[in-house]
This record gives C-alpha cells, sequence and structure tokens, in this order.
C-alpha cells in the first residue's frame, strides 16, 4: 500500500519505525560513497596489459613513428577499430587526446569565439545563445554551456530519448544553437534513444543554420549484458536528411581501458571535421599517437573491445542489480519513488517524492552516506521538481553498494513522511 | 673580400661560378629537408624503455591509482622533478598532457572569453587587444594571437633578449595584453634571455593590469654541450617586483622524451593557477596521470633529466657543428650573411642579404632542398626585411645536413649576386 494509502495510524506506525531505522543508520557511522561515475579497481584491473604498451613496437602500421610529432586526425589503427565499432565511416572518424569532454568544451567555445562553419556570426555576437538540455542529463554537459552564458532549457527525456515535439518546437527559434545529448545508456537515466528519436533529430528543421547536437555516445558498447546497443548512423541520417554537419559525434575509452587515460574520438561531416581541424591546428600539433597505438595493439579489434566490455559487465551487473533489488524491496510498494533500470552505462535515475531530493542527499549525508548533490543532473542545479536524485553504483565494492543503497531507501522513506509531516 | 668590395670583373667571376654550382646542385635531384624543428630518430631512440612504463606501477607515490579520474594539477611525482628542474616551488608547477602549446593556446583564448584574473572585461570586449612579438619568434605563437585576431606589434631580438628600451615603451599602452618569449635558446635565434632582461620584463610597469608575458620554456635544458644554463625564477622576481601574475611560465618534454606524447607544464602564481583550473576543470577531468607516472618513473630525478639531455646533445651537436663550418666556409667572406651560433635549443637563424630570403628559399626549393618559408618567423609571415631564414638541423641525419647546407651556401650567394644585378 503506498503510503498516501494509509490509514493514519499505520501511517504513524511507519513513520515511527523509520525515524528508528534512521537511527540506527546513523549509529553505524558509514563512509560510504556513491557520487562519481568511476570505474571500480576491478575493471581497471582487467587492462593492466595496456600499460606496458607499445612497448618497442612504437610504429603505426602505414609506418609512422608514433614517437615524433603531427596528425591532427590521429592514426589509422585505433580510428579503424572505432570506426568499426561505431559503424561509421572511418574518414568521418578522429582519435584524439583522452578526453571527449576535452573536445566538446573545444568545439562549443571555438564557435562562440569565431562561429562554426555555418554560423553567420561568432556565437559571442549573437544577443543570446540558447540550448537544448534534455534533463535529467550530464552535469558536466550543462556546465560548459551554464560557463559560456548560454540560456539552457529543458526538455523532459521521455522512455526513448527526449520528448521530440518540444525540441521540434525550441528548434524554431534561430537563437537555439545547439543541443546536448548522450544517447545510449544515457547519464544518469540509462535511457537509449530509439531510432525514431535519432532520425527526428537528424531532420527536424532548425532556425540556425549552425545549429549542433552533441551526440554523445559516451556508453556506446557499455552493457550490463550480453547484447549490445543497434549503432545508429547519425551522420548518414543527418546528410540523407539534408543537414550534414548536424552532429557532433564523441566518444572515448575512458570507462573501457583507463579512465582519463584512454583515447577519445570525434566523428562528424567532412566539413565539421575540417573546421575543427583548422582551430585544432592552432592550438597545437597533434595527439598523442603513442596512446592510440597502445590501445590499438591492446584492442586488435571492435571484437577486442567487446570482449572487454563483457569483462566490465560482469564486474557491475551485480552492483545495479543489488541497486535495483533494494529499491523494489524498500520502496516498491510504499510508492515513494520510480526509477531507471539500465541495460547499460553507469547510472541510475531515482526520481522520490516531489520535493524532497535535497532532504533525501542531506539525509544521507548525515548517516555518512555521499550521494551527488540533488539538482546536479539539471542546468544550474536546478531541479525544479527537487525529487531527482542520480545514483553511481560502479565504484564501491557491492557489499558496500547494498550497505549504501538500504541506508538511501530509508532516506527516502523518511524524507517521505516528514514531507507528509507525519 | 665581401661581394660589394669586390671589383666588377671578379664580381662577374664569382656570379659565374655560383650559377655553375647551382646548376650542379639542381643536376643532383636533391630531396632533403631542413624545415622543422623535429627530433631525429637517433634522439628517440635514447627513451625507448619509456615506451613499456608505467607497467605494473600504476600507482603514484601519495597512493592514487593513475587508471582512474581526477586530479587537474598532475601528479606530484613529476611535477617534483620538474619543479627542481626548472628550480620552481612545487605548488606553483601543474602537469597536463602533452602539449604545452594546448596550455597557451587556452590561456590566451580564456583570457579572451573570460577575461583573466586580472583583468576588468573579457579581451573579446576590449576595443582591440595587441600583443608583443619579439622578433624573429615561434611561428605558433604568433598564429594563435593571429587567429584571435590581436595586433601583433614587433620587437626586434638583441644579443641577450627583447629590445627592453622598445618593451617599456609599448606596455604603457592599455590595449597591449601580452607578449610572446622563447626565453632560453629561443625558437629560431637561439638566444638566452639574460638575468637583466628577466629582472627588467618582471618590474616593468604595464598599463594593462592584466598582461600576461608567455614564459615559454620549452628548450630549459635542451643544450648542446655540457653545460646547462642558470635557472631563473621568474615567478620570484615578479613577486617581489609587485607582479606576482605576470608571467605564464611553460615547459614541456616533448623535445626530451617523445615529441607530441610527453608531458607539458604550466608553472604560475597561486592566483593565475587558480584561475586556470577554474576553466580546466569545466574543460575535462584532468590529465592523463599514466602518462605523467611513466615519465616520473622513467625520469627518476632532476638530474636523471639531464643524462637524457646529454644523449641527445651528442646527437645533435654534431649537426649544428655542420651547419655552422659550412656557413662559415662557404659565406664568411662574402658578406652576404650573419647567422646566430646557439649553444642549445633546435634552431640557427640565418640572416641573408636584405630582400633575398624568399629567393633564396625559392632557389633552395627548386635545387630539391625544403627550407622553412622566408617570413615564417615573423607575425603574419611578413619579415619587413625579407632576410630571415630559419634553419632547423635536428631531424635529418647528419651526411644529409652537409648536403644540405652546402646547397643553402649556394642559393645564398646565387640571391646575393642577384641581388647585386650581376
Amino acid at each position: 500500500m503506498t503510503l498516501n494509502e494509509l490509514a493514519p495510524e499505520a501511517l504513524a506506525d511507519l513513520a515511527a519505525k523509520v525515524r528508528a531505522e534512521y537511527e540506527e543508520l546513523q549509529a553505524r557511522n558509514l563512509k560510504l560513497d556513491l557520487t562519481r561515475g568511476k570505474p571500480a579497481s576491478e575493471q581497471l584491473d582487467i587492462n593492466n596489459e595496456l600499460l606496458a604498451l607499445p612497448g618497442e613496437n612504437f610504429r603505426a602500421k602505414d609506418g609512422t613513428d608514433c614517437r615524433n610529432y603531427g596528425n591532427l586526425k590521429g592514426i589509422a589503427d585505433i580510428r579503424e577499430i572505432w570506426a568499426e565499432l561505431l559503424g561509421l565511416p572511418v574518414e568521418l572518424v578522429y582519435a584524439g587526446d583522452s578526453s571527449s569532454l576535452n573536445i566538446m568544451f573545444d568545439l562549443v567555445s571555438w564557435s562562440y569565439i569565431w562561429g562554426n562553419n555555418d554560423s553567420e556570426r561568432p556565437w559571442k555576437d549573437e544577443e543570446k545563445v540558447k540550448w537544448v538540455c534534455p534533463v535529467p542529463g550530464y552535469d558536466r554537459h550543462f556546465t560548459i554551456t551554464e560557463t559560456l552564458g548560454f540560456e539552457m532549457i529543458n526538455v523532459p527525456m521521455l522512455e526513448d530519448g527526449p520528448d521530440m515535439d518540444a525540441v521540434r518546437e525550441l528548434v524554431k527559434d534561430p537563437q537555439v544553437k545547439g543541443m546536448w545529448t548522450v544517447p545510449v545508456f544515457g547519464n544518469p537515466t540509462g535511457i537509449t534513444f530509439s531510432e525514431r528519436v535519432a532520425r527526428e533529430l537528424a531532420e527536424m528543421e532548425t532556425a540556425a543554420p549552425d545549429f549542433r547536437i552533441v551526440w554523445d555516445n559516451a556508453y556506446a558498447v557499455h552493457v550490463l549484458g550480453n547484447k549490445f546497443p543497434e549503432v545508429i548512423n547519425v551522420l548518414e541520417l543527418a546528410e540523407q536528411a539534408g543537414n550534414p554537419n548536424r552532429f557532433w559525434f564523441m566518444s572515448s575509452t575512458s570507462k573501457i581501458t583507463f579512465a582519463g587515460a584512454g583515447v577519445a574520438f570525434f566523428a562528424s561531416s567532412a566539413e565539421n571535421l575540417a573546421w575543427y581541424t583548422a582551430k585544432a591546428g592552432v592550438r597545437g600539433i597533434g595527439p598523442n599517437k603513442l596512446n592510440q597505438l597502445a590501445h590499438a595493439q591492446y584492442f586488435g579489434s571492435a571484437e577486442g573491445v567487446r570482449a572487454i566490455m563483457r569483462k566490465h559487465a560482469a564486474s557491475i551487473a551485480p552492483k545495479f542489480q543489488s541497486v535495483l533489488e533494494i529499491l523494489e524491496n524498500r520502496l516498491g510498494e510504499h510508492g515513494v519513488a520510480t526509477w531507471t533500470r539500465p541495460e547499460g552505462g553507469y547510472f541510475i535515475s531515482l526520481d522520490v517524492v516531489d520535493g524532497t531530493a535535497a532532504r533525501v542527499v542531506e539525509l544521507a549525508r548525515e548517516a555518512g552516506i555521499a550521494l551527488t548533490e540533488a539538482g546536479s543532473s539539471f542546468p544550474l542545479h536546478e531541479d525544479p521538481d527537487n525529487r531527482n536524485i542520480r545514483l553511481a553504483p560502479t565504484l564501491p565494492p557491492v557489499e558496500e553498494v547494498e550497505v549504501a543503497m538500504d541506508g538511501v531507501a530509508t532516506c527516502v522513506l523518511l524524507a517521505a513522511v516528514e514531507k507528509l509531516g507525519v
């Protein structure tokens, strides 16, 4: 029976029980952390072989000495593997340094300074720049557009991607210059965009000729089971729709090999790549090719990458399973929360009773359980309903995830009964 | 006897001889390249041990797992070595990814977007931004300020650094926001700034409160002999002078270990570092710590770095020696050129007869010898005297350097006699 359906006495009994549980929780002096989407040591261990590569084999297969300067596109050895994995033509996939977030920041900030290849003027010279932000979404995306002073407009995430009616309406405004997305196993919802949504994003008319969708495919192959998601070639969809420059397509090995020491990828139309490269060639001489070569040697092939992802799944799927089971067992009957059930990615998105997310995070903190701050998955950290909490279960051992989540469930219930004034 | 002192018949004889030599040169169908300041394979081989590092030892000495996310400052292991090498306090030395040019671009372009920590407004909102450019200088520096639309003002390089009277005069203009320098074994002159010049740069009054000197110490330890240059702590000089935020101090291992795959460093005042880190933390999560750790393990200490530099010197000093000997033997008596005699760095700067540099490069190209384009070491590629040529002798084997330089000498002479109308 949900809290709202309980008779007053039953509700009072439950409240007393929850308060007692919370006191017990505090007494345990826990120090647990579910805040960051970091891989666990056990996952990193999967790739230790990479730590000694490339060894003496410092030449790319075209003969390039990767120890010397040059090549803004990155070496073909790794670009070919990634192109196959993402279902894209290799000539449209560039390999960079370790961080795709770096590349996204550069793309947006360079558009601000100079305009992009379809801009009538630099974005800094626009009266206002607006940006479509499906919510909840990735906090670091929103921080980039916040730092540049863009007006961020929330669009709700539905089951198979953002609300496309809302998006189509927004992009009629020429001040709307772009949109953040995490199309596969999204952060924090775990939602994967359907082929329909991808197609509609590729096809929709936008008032701004220089409108861009950051297609941050950070979790393209990050499954929890054995089934890899369908690969959607949005670059082709966009070209067929007459919008060839619509997507800035990002990917990286950060949560495949080593976080912060992997290889990032930027795929886009030839025109977009030429624009990017012209600026990147002013910023520097080229990415770390030795790290790219080491990765290519280590993966061997696209199938090599998938084999590694199966090992990651074996490590983290039990943690996700624990979270879901505890949420169901502790909260399922009370109608105080809903949550996503991702088949991949790094997060579970938990919606608690409206108006109580910040209180849940506070209660958890006071019981020694660190949760990502309420509102973190929204532009300006403002969750209009104060209900969303991002759970990141990958880093701690499964036993800690269980203890932490049981505690979180208590906090969710306590905040809910507090809200009811019981 | 110089060309100008020769009697008409003697000059005609010399011209005929030079033309014959040039014809012979062309007949050899050479394909030689003195354009880029790249290390030779032999130099890269010095460091092959690094290619298998860090191996299984993935923890920094403070226990950090370098395989995971985090740490915008870089790991202490490598920062301590570099701080000792540069004579700077470790807390003011941050370690980044592979390219210091990347960091310079970010510093300047972020000042453009947001202003730096001493700006009254973003540089984009200034009516005009001007930049002091000692010439000849590093082409990639000038390209950054060109791309941002800054007005670049040439200042001549003297024997121990830029003409400080000229610099002091220029910085009275509040639109002058910064200055490029390569203070040790400069590109392309090989000139090292004296302690007096460093002190005057630290002490001079500038009208702009947010004026910055990019102190690009790219060749800090890149000697051709055994004697390492005196380390000047410009950060301390600036602080003592009441201008603590004056210098953005850059360094990297690019020409110590692997070009484009090393570790770059940014040293500055605590305030400057805090400003940089606030923006860098929006751009990304942190640099590649595994590469930093591998470098720290490989170097071991500051003395370890110097030992590597002695090996580089053994490889490239003979090439510099060849260039200088051929210039002296072929051109010394004719008064058609002057050149620098660097004790370190990657370049020799050659000044030919005024108005003939572009012709020399053209003649060389037609004889199969690629030289850096005339004017490359000047803002907008405009050498007002059309006389400077940058020679980069490190990449080819010494035999090729000799053949190429002998050919270049012929081209210098031919252009000179052409200029005299002989």
